[in-house]
């Protein structure tokens, strides 16, 4: 039976690290602080020590990493993940990152031999532990098809999108359409607050008609009672449509929507909501 | 049996009315144009002269009118709604006007001893058509109440709001959330085709997460297709925005992601495409 | 010797009927609160006790009242001025008033045998008692020309543009520039700030420039010292964008930079600035 | 006599180069085309070969190089300026780049033991010609002090700004002010037009007031000759525009005015008009 590896052990990554274990796969782990790790030993992983120690003991490597930087430290580090790669190793890098990102890891990978998928997921904590996660590859097709059964244990929809950068930028422009919705939800709840209306009532009727969906039922829930505890951090959707109107600026789209929502993210960041919820907007667009 | 008054028998109209004739109830119609009336007839509505006809002789008469000149002729014209109203009669006004008609029309039927709803629905053809409309009543709670049988018939969700004015405004709201996510779902599918990635992978991952909805679903493969037949026509959509953004400027509600969604739905309006379908504001952000 | 009226003699109107006599015009004043007058009668001015009782007994009357629903008053009331119009006298109204209201007075005087020009004006307090007003006519043109001997008293340019209703638009227009302006100005010195660059500098290199400009050059300095007190009060630099921006609405011509600049505006208002200089926008944009 | 060198003859390097000739200044060019070169050499300029040859013979070098990675290009290439440089020699970077290259080149000059001074300038081609440019100079105090009297024959104005990187943020700051004064310009330009105004008329009421500046006055009417021609590139107030957008989200500043000003010169450059003059932004605004 196949060996794989996972490198990254946070929110995100042990929960997916987890259902895979619990699908019967055999799973090398590492994490950057040990302690982590125990956990999944208990749970029947090999434990390593260095990254390199993964990569060069597995047939395919799974990467979930903070953000960019993280990513490429522990690709590019010492006894990083590049150091174990060799010929037709697979190396799936499930982080966020931008587009540059992935190439110089996807580049970097092949120039030893190994094969490259980016697969950045669309959701969060809840789909992370429940395995239904947006699973958004490009690259190195056969790595696709290879991964595919690893991806039906952690996600529920996996795309495969063409060549690397394509992920990264589909998952840009996911993302750059919820901020732009949550904009103008939280300015009709503002605004129908300021009216004298009641925010539940609202929410009622867009719950009835064809723009019912899940994330405006949860949040605006969840806005009516004020919590703003951090499912998707404010910070990152702040970052994710500033680089989603830079792409608009390469590609010579105008964005007026998505840049009008970000700077109302930029607002909210400047007020102190970076930590905060995404859905924190709401608290800079009533004020 | 009640005898229940309709008032227009366009798009809109003669799919509620034919829901409530369908449903039972006696109805008296009128139509501007009589030719309309005779189908109805043949379903076994009674068919007025005149809308002060019709609410000389029922209890409680629906009106259905295209747009608040309409609604406002209908009810102070010549032989019009206004005249029949006597002690106790109620009227319904489901047409969706501005809260100043609304305001104007109410006053004037409560003058004559009438009681008055403004009851906008939330909602278009094909809504109308399967008795699927959200209902958004404000007035006189007794009438609310009276009425509740026939907006079942109607629609599948009502809900009452308050005082006169509130169904209008919260239509404004909800119609001011819907184009707001149509220009940032535009944006995002023009910016995804410039990228090169195909939109119907766009679709599927957002239809397979959180933003999950029907709107977007129907929409966007509408606008794969380039199909924009007119649901919700652009200029319409265009001046409940404009309305809109109107309240937030009365109400003191700064509203950046509405008015740039405004701004776009103007610029599609310049471009000639006013009697299209609201999506058509995608042929605006991708040119 | 001609005699002239004038109707109000608030901080605007006063001034300028102040250069009318000051030049050597005989002039009849009439102002809502009647201690005003005193002031005039002194200087030389013939004191009326009504709008009426200025209009019959002037050739021509300038009107310069606080806002539409006065120079309406004004006009249509008790005792107004319309009750004085006769064949071939001519009525001037120099208030900001809507096209609307201009038109209705226009038509009204002209419905009297009277003739009508509308000539708001561009500059506030210190231009008034300067006589440097920049005047934007529109309607009679041969009222225009006989009104040009008192124009040039009071302003340093007199356009005529044509039909009733040209220069309310002309004057929204130059306004709605004005407030863009002051908005990117002010996001360039609060950026400026935020940078830790000295504003004094940053106003420095914009004045040696082509883009340098007295409203730059005098708001900056007051905006350094956080002076805002009033010159042109930020509530009716909104309302001028919002009307500016209705009028875009109407002729079919999107506006972003202008309704951007007047959500800003919008929220310097909901922070409670309306009554400060319309430069109070800096508040909510570097808050 | 002190010999100064200057590398870049381009079109501004060239005005700027012979202003120094003129004055009497000892000089020694170089361009990366060496035919420009023969035209300096009669005016008394001494030619070399390569940057370093320039660097390593005057006490002084100014680079005025078309963009940053001209500007990197120049000093890090092959027989580059930083060859040359040497304990106590003066780099003056002239070139408008971004904050992290001034900072690279700066840190190099400085790691060979010389003194650097970033120094780009506002202004275009004429006032380059005329000597009236304006100098935004960070970096070395002592350096700038020595610079002086060049600076005088080549500007107007010189700043002292701080520590490097100050003085590109001034620029992009100055430019930002100055798109967004371009986009209410020709927003309010359009909207006269379509109000049937003559444009002249609103130039002359913009002119006789507060707001008069030089660039309305010229560009106001090159915009109703249509005529483009370039003096500051689209692309390359766009580019700044970009850059100041992000400047302000990296120091948490919302730009709402700026952001929508962007998105306008973005909709000009996907239209085709990056190579003409940043004013071209009218025909994305009126169309």
């Amino acid at each position: 039976m196949e060996q794989y590896g996972f490198l990254g052990l946070g929110i995100m990554g042990s929960a997916m690290a987890k259902n895979l274990l619990k699908a019967g796969f055999k799973v090398t782990v590492w994490n950057r602080s040990q302690e982590k790790c125990a956990e999944f030993a208990a749970l029947g992983a090999t434990v390593a020590a260095t990254p390199a120690e993964v990569t060069s003991s597995c047939s395919v490597t799974i990467a979930m990493l903070a953000d960019p930087a993280a990513a490429h430290a522990v690709c590019f580090g010492p006894e990083g993940a590049l150091e174990g790669i060799g010929a037709g190793r697979g190396y799936v890098d499930m982080s966020t990152v931008d587009a540059a990102t992935a190439q110089e890891i996807g580049a970097a990978v092949t120039g030893k031999g190994g094969r490259f998928l980016e697969a950045p997921v669309s959701g969060s904590k809840k789909p992370a532990e429940d395995g239904t996660l947006i699973i958004l590859a490009a690259g190195d097709r056969g790595l696709f098809d290879q991964a595919l059964p690893l991806f039906e244990k952690m996600g529920k929809k996996s795309l495969y999108l063409g060549e690397v950068g394509r992920g990264a930028q589909m998952k840009l422009i996911v993302n750059m359409v919820m901020g732009g919705m949550m904009t103008i939800f939280c300015e009709g709840l503002a605004l129908a607050d300021k009216a004298g209306l009641e925010c539940s009532d609202l929410l009622d009727v867009i719950d009835a008609g064809a723009m019912a969906n899940p994330m405006f039922k949860l949040k605006g829930a969840q806005i009516g009672q004020e919590n703003f505890a951090t499912a998707f951090p404010l910070k990152h959707m702040q970052k994710d449509m500033r680089l989603a109107v830079a792409l608009g600026d390469q590609l010579g789209q105008p964005l007026f929507s998505a840049s009008a929502a970000n700077e109302s993210f930029k607002r909210a960041r400047s007020q102190g909501f970076s930590d905060q919820d995404f859905s924190a907007v709401f608290k800079a667009i009533a004020s």
